[in-house]
């Protein structure tokens, strides 16, 4: 089940185009799967402190379809299209609340890690949460 | 022939996993594509002031091999490698400057824009900085 | 009166120290301030849409109490301490929602300006905005 | 004595005025303070590192004279105004390269800290760096 969260285009987000520069789709791309995770009832936060686990990004993509504006607010709808014990797959969907316009889409592609950024597996009882099987 | 640029990680750049934060990659091959075209002899601000055009960005992607750490000076290798009157697409190779290693590797393309964001095409005298014959 | 706005600490807002870094505090900042503009009526948008008027930065100042974290919820309160029809000066607290604690106090001080920079009067029919008589 | 180091004005620095953005003071500030250390003998990042000592800013303040722009080479002046075992202040001056221009003018405070951002003293074998007297 996708997850929607909405954020509003910030004056600092805006580069001399007039429009929002294009890197910071991947930022709300974080704040989309951070919302994701805290819906599905785990905070992202947790995971580092407690599990000493990090979600480390290895490949991002962005297809930009039509220009964020200053002040727009957007729809970010986040679904989680691949769950391995090492690996996870994110897809996005950046709408324009106001028209409903699709901005942008992309995917994201994570793989667990300890504290020193080495792979690791997700421990079992971390599973449900990314709809996991044991 | 690619271009080579060198930036330093700033520490303004890293997160609370100690490397630097995903998005910023996107931020350093607009540096590298800036850089490319200075060398080839045109400045992109120029295209904007003088001529009323924006090179916007349609898609990016990266993938990332291994960390970019605070304080390392970091080799940006920007290549050309599609060039038409409508549309460029760079590629990009991101190392450590100290050992050598391949941190991340991406692509971006782009769509010539009027200064209202229509796509047009790059007039003929602006053509040959990007290797396009005419 | 001061107006409270809530924002989240982004991932992409951390560095390495474990915190938030430290000129975020500046764009939160301008965060409340565009929540103030539009909780007395005015859309900053439409400021510069509309009038081509600008709110140019001049000063900002911020002393820093507590380290703000990754995923805190923040309260922003913000207040207008002057106005003037050529300058603005806003002053602002940053606490912890979940604790209540302070962790930051600033102000910013801003002048009108018109498209081309220069510094200009703001019209009669916007000032009571910002509780300026006539 | 005052160091000097030099940046370019970032697209993604630039906003929707066709300015930097204020907050980008801040992380130049940084830069300079950071070179400024190198100058000294001092790599920031060995101080975390080997004596998990860091430098948290306490106070941060600029004030604005005229705007940098896009692909302008900046030209920071950074000085050490005030050395204490626990506590350095640096002030900044920003000016275009090109133009000799004074952009912009601030300071910082910042107080040692150790990993759990406790305030602590500097031990004596790196307040040589600082100026300081044993």
């Amino acid at each position: 089940m996708p997850h929607e969260t909405r954020i509003r285009v910030r004056y600092s987000e805006t580069d001399q185009m007039g429009v929002a520069y294009h890197a910071n789709y991947l930022v709300w791309m974080e704040v989309g799967r951070v919302e994701y995770c805290r819906a599905a009832g785990l905070r992202y936060k947790e995971l580092e402190e407690t599990d000493g686990l990090y979600l480390v990004v290895v490949e991002a993509n962005c297809r930009y379809h039509a220009p964020a504006r200053y002040d727009d607010e957007l729809l970010i709808r986040t679904s989680l299209t691949e769950a391995h014990p090492r690996k996870l797959r994110f897809e996005y969907e950046i709408r324009c609340a106001g028209s409903g316009r699709k901005l942008a889409s992309g995917h994201t592609v994570h793989v667990f890690c300890n504290r020193s950024l080495q792979p690791v597996k997700l421990p079992e009882r971390r599973r449900a949460v990314f709809g996991m099987s044991g």
